[in-house]
């Protein structure tokens, strides 16, 4: 009886250790059941068991293991249109409102009138504008409640569901599988770094200070009651896109990443740039090429180049002379978005 | 005998649990044994209490636990000149061998001359033109290599011992108190970024991810054989001082802070920021009062404000008002470097 309690007792507490030891190790099953079998899958678990093997050629040491990844196209939907233009677009009539000397500016007074043909023929300077005065003036945490708000209650109009919950489910997996492995994964992203902060870490459990994206500078200041807060100003900092990603994870991290996912010509330098280190490293590309469940764009797709991610011929040739590995959706992904079968 | 052996092994297992279930819980004795009894070591042991007691009213969750450090002057030795400016001052006669047409140039003809006269006339543009000479201009990788060599060989003029030695032991407590209950550490300082993330690895336990810094852009380019390579530029990202240091921090972190500590007027927008968030915060400021064991430079010391950390009799006053605790390292700290008794 004695004896039968202490076994017991001895097997509760192996467990115990088992399992406060980095159950991951001794955890069955695949890491990865979103991916078919192929060599995207292949190069992900290879690049994980290669880095993380005790004693191995290529083993990284826990505190470096970096992996960042792309998000509008990489982890998310981006078709037909960045998530973040999308809202600063359904912001303009507020910002209307709140200032109505506008309603007769362009491009709010284009934005203003629902023109969609009008709309699509505004330049990259009218984007700019509207950007300023809907991302910017405000405080952070004014910012950060509309923002929040908003993603709350917008739907993405094909699937009819929140933006937030249009996202790759075998990118999910693998975000998961690489933290299970010691790696921190970031978010290094083109799109607004305070806009990508508000659901990133609960959309992909990666924190605001993982998150790294184009930046502006604030400016701090105090209410009338003399409480201090920070000012969002148009000012730019990081134009976190193409060369700039890697600056930007030069300033943000100060770690050259072991694997880096892309999927669009933003992206080359950052694989380039990761790939060029030392030791075993990473670097993939989400190639659409699923009209069906997804979208088609990219080089011999059905879908002509758009403003989104865009993937060309010469990125292909680049990736295939530099050993990247381009995944595709329609034959590496058994499913796309957890919310369907 | 059967039993026995049992009995050893959920011994065995039991020690295992507890060390991997985070021992630090269930460690004895004083974690700040070079402080003196006294309200500021007090208040730093019962912020810690407080914030980490699960189930009560001022637990904070650990990923929200962020404790920033200030770091000349509050880490270590700043008087009578901030490291990275005498690593500037000397590091101008290999920039002239460099570039021997700068010899016979303002302000490094006076540098070169060793005239200590002349040089302590500088001025701040003239110091511009050098940090830019000596910071800028070079890879990244030449840049960390060089200052590397440096800090290993130069030698502090009063103590004889590399500068990365004049830590204080007292702050070196603390740091490690905060991280064995789940805090993560980040220097916030007025110095360079790229500087100090050379060093603060080895020196303080932290990474490069959790150091902000006075920061300048980089440029993305590639050697003659095709190498991917970042140049450090003079363009000014970030003056992380002053209310720089509340920009810098929700730039690169994203999250207030629940503790923060500094030593001088650069750190009061850092300070208020922080106690100005909801639930327990700590705020602290050293006071460089110990004329013999180190400095003594501040309101009312033997010292004449300097140029280095100012801690002005305003900025007193303001700690007393809003409850900031001002640590005297003459009276609070039993011992200040590790290799002094």
């Amino acid at each position: 009886m004695r004896a039968l309690t202490l076994v017991r007792y001895a097997r509760a507490l192996l467990l115990l250790a088992l399992l406060s030891f980095g159950g991951q190790a001794f955890a069955q099953g695949d890491p990865l059941p979103s991916w078919n079998e192929g060599a995207a899958k292949q190069a992900i678990l290879k690049f994980v068991e290669t880095t993380t093997m005790q004693g191995g050629p290529s083993f990284v040491p826990p505190a470096e293991r970096i992996a960042t990844f792309d998000q509008d196209g990489t982890l998310w939907v981006e078709h037909p249109m960045y998530t973040q233009i999308v809202y600063c677009f359904e912001r303009v009539p507020a910002v209307v409102k709140a200032k109505p000397e506008l309603a007769n500016v362009e491009p709010f007074k284009t934005v203003m009138s629902g023109n969609r043909e009008a709309i699509a023929k505004l330049t990259t300077n009218d984007l700019v504008k509207i950007l300023a005065a809907t991302l910017t003036g405000m405080s952070v945490d004014d910012f950060r409640a509309e923002a929040k708000k908003w993603l709350d209650t917008a739907r993405d109009p094909r699937w009819k569901r929140p933006f937030t919950e249009l996202t790759y489910l075998p990118m999910q997996e693998v975000l998961k599988y690489l933290r299970a492995n010691g790696y921190r994964t970031y978010i290094v992203t083109g799109g607004g770094q305070d806009f990508v902060r508000i659901y990133a870490d609960e959309v992909y459990g990666i924190p605001p200070e993982q998150v790294v994206g184009t930046a502006a500078g604030t400016k701090y200041g105090y209410t009338k009651s003399g409480k201090p807060f920070l000012t969002k100003e148009p000012n730019l900092l990081l134009n976190d896109n193409n060369a700039g990603k890697v600056e930007g994870m030069y300033l943000m991290i100060g770690r050259r990443p072991f694997a880096a996912f892309g999927n669009s010509t933003g992206d080359r330098q950052m694989l380039e740039y990761t790939k060029a280190g030392t030791g075993e490293r990473l670097a993939m590309l989400v190639l659409h090429d699923d009209a069906q469940r997804e979208y088609a764009y990219g080089p011999a797709q059905g879908l002509p180049a758009s403003k989104v991610g865009t993937f060309t011929q010469a990125l292909y040739n680049e990736a295939i002379k530099q050993g990247w590995i381009v995944i595709s959706m329609k034959n590496d992904w058994k499913r796309i978005f957890s919310f369907e079968p």
